[in-house]
């Protein structure tokens, strides 16, 4: 175990003292009062479910001081001083850790120092020192992953500390959960957009969700963490809706048009008016029924963060249409952060004129989410939208190209085969959910589903005006917000292109940036028991959106990278996918990689014949690639594979391999597929954290609950995938032009892998797997095509980071 | 889908009318109405979450009506009668159902009538029908699995209910969601029992965790639902106290000991006396910081009961020793029930003598959980504890031989190797965890584990006077309480003996019982969609605590069971392993099964020396019984298979399947395992159940949730497990007395598989599995024996329900 942790401030005796004080765990006198009696009393605090003198007295002697006396017994001993190793004791056994199963009794500092707990190292403490090292105590994270004041917290610390002037409190630079979640204001309202996709001739109001603490209602202003989330209402089920995956791949005419050929004719129907006002309230009319998803939102409301929830435009209780994340879904994302920033109007309903306002927001706005969720924040943020100060964009998408397709190929997110724009679209079009909704709504919906369904173009898998309107890279100079990005360095279904593309732009953008890169996969990371990421958003936040100034943006590291190779191991870096990392050549020869250049590498040939065999298996797409990746299969004529020796040094990759080669095919079209594998007998982390306790991590006081996670070790295991990459041979040249392939003539090929950061360790084996059908993720023609590749101009060229 | 109802009452219209006054729903004035204002406002309070009549309005304007009209413009135009088949259409749509996706508009009722939900058929209402059909359809069970009732409270139909004289609401028999959740009372008090188990010299206190509303501060007495749970306040680390498996099988002297001579000697220390009052106190001292575990306990304490969790002897908070169930950890059990019924003294605090009674109970105890927790539910019910009216007892072990042994050998719960008495007492001497508690205490407890090691006996395997004390059937003579059984067809943790051979015992008990049989494994049953195990509780529960005549006994069938061939399907009968049930002879041949007798079946061996291949090939249990039941793999030669014809008529198997047979091993000891399979690729129901909504169920206003879940068909297998047995051949007459085996000399064997219930549907192929070591369960041996079958002395005689 370790308890990495990057969001603990360094505060001046002073400081400590006073935050101390302002907590009431230190009283206003302590300087009179006796060490032993302080310490007492101060132990005694940090039992706040108990209310009388026995009762915590009885606390104190359940925690062992030294080897024969409790802690009752031996503050009854001291005087001046008090033992560091007893201090130590007493501080793991509060932060959760047990006697002898975690660390032993009298060596305490030595636990502390293998799981990265801080302590002052220094044999005995006087009154002075021992006030610090309470202080240090309380920002120390516990066993559950939280802080111990938070776990004070959640049995009772801060339980009325509410006045009749509530206000927000900070400690250690992160605000504190002090408010009552048990009497949140759960409303709805309607905000008014400047859209009209339903083209109902009115403009369409987006149902919008918010959840705050009732001290709002004594004058207190708050910040909101919104979460565009389509799926709020529900999704549909779209199984029907998927598209044949099992056809064939089109041989394009050849198309040379400009990228800057690829715009949209915007839309030219005229924007009804707004409606009128008729009055004003600051009361709704209709209480939230549904609920929060995001339990990072959760752990803000409880420190008095409104959380705010919309789906936008076609989600249900909303008017319009969804578009699959076009402009108008930005727009519809956009507008409410503009009425909480006081620059748009809702209604308290949907027909009579009554405007509410946001007057319990201080007009500050954070976005959260992951997937779909941050991909419409990534979308808000590129509009340069006033009151948005800041995103946390998880596994979130920066350019829809690079979640449908590759290169000029129709590749599915992973487990995803068949899904589309207009499949999503209609996934989230939950305003059929409302049968009379759907009834007005739903055949101008499925019209406009035919124009996604033209625009998106399964045919050629190019790049073209459709996909650039979804490309928020493109909008990047409006970007004016400080941006956190967080992805799964095995996240196959939103490809790591989409954060690795937006920080390669965002490198030069004048705005604050931070990337975290976890082993997951498709998940979020808040609740990983090895790493504070929970407290640094806290600390971001507390800057961000209260104006607190507490070197959020110093102390969060520019990049932190959780190591495959070993578990609970989280390191920083200056830079991802940095522009100046070296790289190193392999060559490839016969079932080999090398970096010496080979001589004489032949021609060789493999048939892409898999689907008929892959269908009569019955498998499943993951059975498939076990099978392609394994020494022997029924696969194996299908790639070609080359290994290298074992490492004798590690090779930490990072950024983007490239896979240069020529390559012929026995038609007028092809496609290249290529998996980059870690081969050898090892254990390997696992990409989906074990939870280590249901219910683990509380979000606060009588409040909610997430699951404590973390990544374990596997039992031995053959490989790893480090990364892929397809491409049409017809796009060898970019993902929008289209060439002519002629049968059995060799083309040169240069493809990018998916961006990655990867710990080869000594031992490992690199592998290159070259294929063309991928069950997974390509479209899988029946039809057999033989393909030969030149293995003496191929190389495969690896960036890392200098030795 | 199917939503099986079992719980619904059938009420005359005044009773109906009654009630539906009782929650507003109906004004009092409702007959001087004309049925168009009334039906208006209805349905306007059907949207409890809105605030005005626009909202409301805007509400039910989303709901279609007819092809044409939506329900706020189709009230416009009724008079008299109100169309049956829109009053279905809106329903459904109130219900959560979806128009084209899950129902035709016009065609409500066959939907209705194919997923199991009452309607009144008859073409159109009139005010009364009208009335009738919306008690009806507030009793009816939405798409989430709960009444719609229950989902209107869930959105706040029921706030703001209590008054100043809080009381519980029942509608249609079942008690409602009145209680305000977000004021419980979470309190801690110690239970001072008869026990002093760590010999201190102090009577153990036992730590007992209260959670109920806050109504009853106001006076409301309250009924209990007590938890049992040694896990309540986490369990310990016992990966390293695991026993080796992989070990010998002792030959075993041969004894002959009686039943009667298998006591053990009470304990003579002395009972220390009682400890004074100081005084008394109406209010604890300690909040609980622990929450509740179990979702149905929470559902009822929305409900106005209170939920009591309490761990026993030595958990965390409370004295004494953790013994794995015996009469001591029954009395620490029951102790709580004596104190909730005012029968027993508890304390405020530890030290300072200060009684604090139940005062808020009304002395109506039931006891919930599953495994351990069902378990001690199951040993303080055969102790006839007064207060106890009744126990849900799910997946429990009512005696620990039948889940540490099997008929003379050790045999573990799946995935539980090496796991036995003095483990689990180890898991939850959860005490340790408090370091200063612990050593007081851990040595003591050191001292006893040794005479737990020593009784349990992992020598022989032989049912001794240790597990004598620890089977409650023994004992059922004492119990005098309703009782419901749950238990998973496919548990082999806590295997289905411990149900049936209860089951067996309680047939002639003069108690209500009532029997559950599900297709899951080790698992909760209450979230189930196909099923109303909720409602049925509530009813139960309403009748037993809170004593409401509500037909509980008679509505709730006796034995409702799971099926495992189609999915959502649940069936009743009067019995399960009816003495009386028919049997099927299936005579062995090679290979073969057959209902004919068999002439000159041949002897037959198998070798038994998988172990090491086992091992070698590193594995898991599941992979390894995978690889025996299939036609062909490395592990084929150490079983013998026998396979029945496809079958051309169902068999329902209900009862133990016996195996007979004659075998001889080639040394002075052996083991007989068998399985019998359902062979043949069809589509089978999963054992773990899918999780249809995360969240999906709420269990009351603004107060927590539970993930919905429905077992679903899986994609075709190949075979599913029927049962199994395992018998030490020097246990052949039964499992306390031990005879000799001679090498190579056969003996009669008749095994008692384990009893179930199995729907072998036609076309399916019966087959019988003989081997020996069971990875899985038996200690593995890696000497190889080979044993010898003699077909011609072998059958399977299978019990089945009559045709």
């Amino acid at each position: 175990m370790q308890l990495n942790q990057f969001a603990r401030l360094t505060k001046s005796q002073s400081e400590q003292i006073t935050e101390l004080q302002r907590i009431h765990l230190l009283p206003k006198d302590f300087t009179q009062l006796p060490f032993q009696v302080l310490a007492q009393d101060i132990f005694q605090r940090l039992f706040p479910e108990a209310h009388s003198q026995s009762t915590q007295s009885g606390q104190l002697s359940l925690l062992q001081a030294t080897t024969e006396l409790n802690l009752t017994a031996y503050l009854e001993t001291i005087d001046t001083s008090f033992d560091q190793v007893v201090f130590y004791n007493v501080a793991l056994q509060l932060l959760g850790f047990e006697m002898t199963t975690d660390f032993e009794l009298d060596q305490p500092t030595a636990f502390m120092a293998a799981t990265k707990l801080p302590f002052i190292d220094q044999a005995a403490f006087d009154q002075t020192t021992f006030i610090e090292a309470l202080y240090l105590l309380l920002t120390t994270r516990s066993q559950t992953g939280l802080l111990y004041l938070d776990q004070l917290a959640n049995r009772g610390f801060f339980a009325d500390w509410q006045s009749d002037q509530p206000q927000f409190l900070i400690f250690n630079g992160k605000v504190q959960p002090v408010f009552d979640t048990s009497h949140l204001i759960r409303e709805v309202v309607y905000v008014e957009s400047s859209l009209d996709t339903d083209q109902d001739g009115q403009r369409d109001l987006l149902e919008t969700t918010i959840f705050r603490p009732r001290e709002t209602e004594a004058g207190l202003k708050i910040p909101a963490l919104y979460t565009a989330s389509p799926y709020y209402k529900g999704i549909n089920d779209v199984d029907a809706d998927l598209h044949n995956v099992d056809t064939t791949i089109a041989t394009k005419p050849v198309q040379q048009p400009s990228l800057a050929d690829l715009t949209q004719t915007p839309t030219t129907a005229p924007l009804p008016q707004p409606r009128a006002v008729n009055g004003t309230s600051m009361t709704t009319e209709l209480n939230a029924t549904d609920d929060s998803n995001y339990s990072l939102n959760d752990y803000f409301l409880a420190r008095g963060f409104a959380n705010v929830y919309a789906g936008g435009i076609g989600t249900r209780g909303s008017d319009g249409v969804r578009t699959c994340s076009s402009p108008e879904e930005t727009a519809s994302t956009t507008a409410i952060i503009e009425w909480l920033a006081g620059n748009r109007r809702a209604f308290t309903n949907r027909t009579d004129g009554i405007e509410i306002k946001a007057w319990w927001c201080n007009h500050q706005v954070a976005m959260t989410g992951k997937s779909y969720l941050g991909t419409l924040a990534t979308a808000a943020a590129t509009t340069g939208v006033e009151g948005l100060k800041t995103i946390v964009a998880e596994a979130a998408i920066s350019s829809w190209y690079d979640y449908y397709r590759e290169n000029g190929l129709v590749v599915a997110p992973i487990d995803c085969q068949g899904e589309d724009a207009d499949v999503l679209a209609k996934l989230c079009q939950t305003r059929q959910k409302d049968a009379a909704d759907h009834a007005l709504s739903g055949t101008f919906f499925a019209d406009q589903l035919k124009a996604l369904q033209e625009g998106q173009d399964r045919i050629t898998g190019n790049y073209n005006a459709f996909w650039a309107a979804r490309n928020y890279r493109d909008n990047l100079a409006n970007l004016n917000c400080d941006v956190i990005l967080v992805h799964g360095l095995n996240d196959w279904n939103v490809k790591l292109q989409n954060a690795g593309a937006l920080w390669d732009l965002l490198r030069d953008q004048p705005v604050n940036k931070k990337l975290f890169l976890h082993q997951g996969e498709h998940i979020y990371m808040n609740n990983i028991q090895s790493i504070d990421f929970t407290d640094m958003m806290n600390l971001w936040f507390t800057y961000q959106l209260l104006g607190i100034e507490n070197q959020a943006v110093t102390k969060l590291p520019a990049v932190t990278i959780q190591d495959n190779a070993q578990e609970a191991t989280w390191t920083t870096q200056a830079d991802w996918l940095a522009p100046n990392n070296p790289t190193t050549t392999f060559w490839l020869n016969e079932q080999t990689l090398s970096t010496n250049a080979t001589e004489n590498a032949p021609l060789t040939t493999f048939k892409d014949d898999g689907v008929a065999a892959f269908r009569a298996q019955k498998i499943s797409t993951t059975a498939w690639q076990d099978a392609l990746i394994a020494d022997q299969s029924s696969f194996t004529g299908n790639r070609l594979r080359f290994l290298g020796f074992p490492l004798t040094e590690p090779l930490i990759i990072d950024g983007r391999i490239q896979f240069r080669t020529r390559v012929a095919v026995n038609t007028e079209r092809g496609l290249l597929s290529v998996l980059v594998i870690d081969y050898g007998q090892f254990n390997r982390l696992g990409t989906t954290p074990a939870v280590l306790a249901a219910k683990g991590q509380q979000l606060g006081y009588q409040w909610r609950y997430d699951d404590l996670k973390e990544f374990k070790l596997n039992r031995p295991s053959n490989y790893q995938v480090i990364t892929k990459g397809h491409i049409n041979l017809q796009n060898r040249h970019n993902s929008y032009q289209t060439d002519a392939v002629t049968p059995n003539e060799f083309y040169d090929i240069t493809l990018d892998l998916q961006p990655t950061h990867y710990d080869l360790t000594a031992g490992h084996q690199l592998g290159l797997l070259v294929y063309a059908t991928d069950m997974g993720m390509t479209i899988r023609e029946e039809q057999a095509f033989v393909y030969q590749v030149d293995l003496a101009a191929s190389q495969l060229i690896v960036p890392h980071l200098n030795d």
